[in-house]
């Protein structure tokens, strides 16, 4: 198995059977490689080695399949900016925490990324609707680390709700640039727009 | 005329004759909304109110729209950026300019503007390469704006290309979050970025 199909399954270990599995790491290629419209269940069912029958077993249609992609991104996105949005430590500490490990994820996940970030439009108006609440928790927890520092005195920042959307901007764009053949890896990313948040909210020596 | 078909007319103004023109606004929007791969030149010329024969007389495929498209956008960026790169001011200065005039072309524009900065794998090899050369002048043009601030002492940074790419990242990403329906319009966005981006570079007082 390569690399790459290795860090596919772990990606998505928790979708079970195992033909569902393959179905939505096929879906996530496809639809990173030419657009979600561009792409048809045959395209997908052919990536994954299987019949459209055997497709439509698993997916009655491809939105679902998006839905399913964008639903578990969506989820980790949240896991990880709500957990140091919830842990002890200073606010400057845990908004590089934050910065740091989403950087991370969408730089390891570059094209699960892109699908999740530039796909939103394909939903279904219930299923963005959906995510959309989902954004609006990972927007409300980075919010919240930033408030909390302003509150302590340890950042300066007039705009809150505008520079947290810098912020996770920022975070997101590097799906768009990332490229494992670049200078970086992803730790590295991480750590420097780490760096760069602190001062994006005036934390005090950032 | 609409407010959104006039700023159309203007942004692609320097495209003659007009039934060019008119298969570039509506293959901008064709891109925009469905992705390259899934829009047929018959879908452009459909929107257009033209047959798939005369837009074959402005352009011989896709592919040329596109990188049209992509050629008016970036030789625009690289525009925007060269001016204050070359301009007479403080490094503070320049680098407000630059990053405030970047982030307004990619929210009054933000249509365009996706398809510039999403859709560069769709290029032909030859045009990609001419387009990532103009993608190196304008990353250069930011990048000695910000080695100005550093010789000078008015700017701390560590990593000039990596955060040359997160200044410019941070512009980008407009594209993907801009709605005309949001809080801020244009300006007020660029006036905020410019700040952030003074902050990023470490410019004293920032």
């Amino acid at each position: 198995m390569s690399a790459q199909a290795q860090q596919s399954e772990e990606e998505w270990a928790d979708i079970a059977p195992d033909a569902a599995r393959r179905l939505v790491i096929a879906a996530v290629q496809a639809f990173a490689e030419r657009g979600y419209h561009a792409t048809t269940t045959r395209d997908i069912a052919s990536r994954a080695g299987m019949s459209p029958a055997a497709l439509y077993i698993h997916y009655k249609t491809k939105e679902e399949l998006l839905y399913q992609i964008s639903l578990v991104g969506h989820r980790l996105a949240l896991d990880i900016l709500e957990r140091p949005a919830l842990a002890d430590g200073s606010p400057a500490e845990r908004l590089a925490d934050a910065v740091r490990s989403f950087v991370r994820w969408h730089a390891e996940h570059h094209t699960t990324a892109r699908v999740v970030q530039y796909e939103l439009d394909a939903l279904s108006p219930e299923h963005r609707a959906e995510i959309v609440g989902m954004r609006r928790a990972t927007d409300a927890a980075v919010r919240g680390i930033i408030e909390d520092g302003v509150r302590s005195g340890d950042f300066d920042v007039t705009d809150v709700p505008g520079t947290t959307l810098a912020v996770l901007s920022l975070c997101i764009d590097v799906a768009r640039w990332f490229s494992t053949e670049g200078r970086r890896g992803p730790d590295e990313v991480g750590d420097s727009y780490a760096a760069l948040a602190l001062r994006m909210v005036g934390a005090a020596g950032a």
